[in-house]
């Protein structure tokens, strides 16, 4: 086991207090999103987008579709996490790079292709795969920022159809996720006490 | 940043060739389990189910429903990761652990009760719920997959509801990924190359 990263799963907990003067940078959050996007994707479809609300004015317009919580004003960024309903015609150019380094056969992209437009023909298929991505996508944002010494508050309180409406999302986008990252502030719950393993794993 | 914790970020792939011979002893399926499951939930709801495909006969069964992927039988185990429907009337116990080491007010516990009830009352926002949770815990099972020097290889394609029946899922148990962890066989394809990331990040 590589013992940094296990005690990066352990020590993990949802922040809810962030220290208001911390900000990050550009760079900052770019690295992060960077990271994050390393998730893997059903098909490579990366069919996600992260919104970084950072600005006082967006954070606290965002504020107001969540509740109120304090958290998404006071830490560094709140990301919106979006999921994508899976479009086929985009993905020959997701998988273009693959193919061009010579690893993945064209006709397999092309296969891969006509697979995604029969899958997601269902919109529940095509949603279900919009919130695995982003939540794909999202985890390994949290897992990102906890490298950096940072901590986050994953948010599903909040009214998805203002946050879509308000931020200007596509008609295929779904916010999935608030993310919120920054700097923890004293008082924060630990890890919270997780159920008996007997209860949740079966091994056939 | 934490370097070997970016690194596993950046090094991990989607395995499709695992060594056959390669097996997990139910105390490193365990612990991978335990780890996963410190993945964040809503509510700490920790509405997930994990079955390890293990034996060579389920496996067997497992494949027959995942469109006769070879990785199903080739790694030492491969996860069906469930998503459980959000019951509020479970989330008493889910809490109690919390309240009792004295850091959640009993109050607040109830107070997410009738939060959960309400929320969920809609179907479609109860599945996301399941696909959420289910998606942090396989993306956290990954994780302490690639810390102990092992791959994984997430599957959306089998036919969720022959693996419901076969497997005895409950009715409110969606199948929400197959994740197959074991040793790497030569061959596999590195990380797919990723989207530039102005096109799937937004700084507000």
């Amino acid at each position: 086991m590589h013992s940094s990263v296990v005690e990066l799963i352990e020590q993990r907990f949802s922040a809810s207090l962030f220290d208001a003067s911390h900000s990050l940078s550009d760079l900052a959050i770019t690295e992060l999103t960077r990271l994050a996007t390393r998730a893997p994707t059903a098909y490579n479809l990366q069919n996600w987008r992260f919104i970084a609300v950072r600005s006082p004015e967006a954070k606290a317009r965002l504020r107001n579709f969540a509740f109120g919580q304090v958290k998404v004003s006071d830490a560094a960024v709140t990301f919106i996490v979006c999921g994508v309903l899976p479009d086929h015609a985009a993905l020959a150019e997701r998988l273009s790079p693959s193919v061009e380094a010579g690893y993945m056969p064209a006709a397999l992209a092309t296969g891969w292709q006509e697979s995604v437009r029969v899958k997601y023909a269902h919109p529940q298929t095509a949603r279900d795969e919009a919130v695995r991505s982003a939540t794909l996508g999202a985890a390994t944002l949290m897992f990102a920022a906890e490298a950096s010494g940072l901590v986050s508050g994953p948010m599903i309180g909040f009214d998805a159809e203002a946050v879509a409406r308000e931020f200007g999302l596509a008609p295929d986008e779904i916010p999935v996720m608030l993310v919120a990252i920054g700097r923890a502030a004293p008082g924060n719950w630990p890890q919270k006490p997780r159920r008996p393993l007997t209860e949740v794993l079966q091994i056939s």
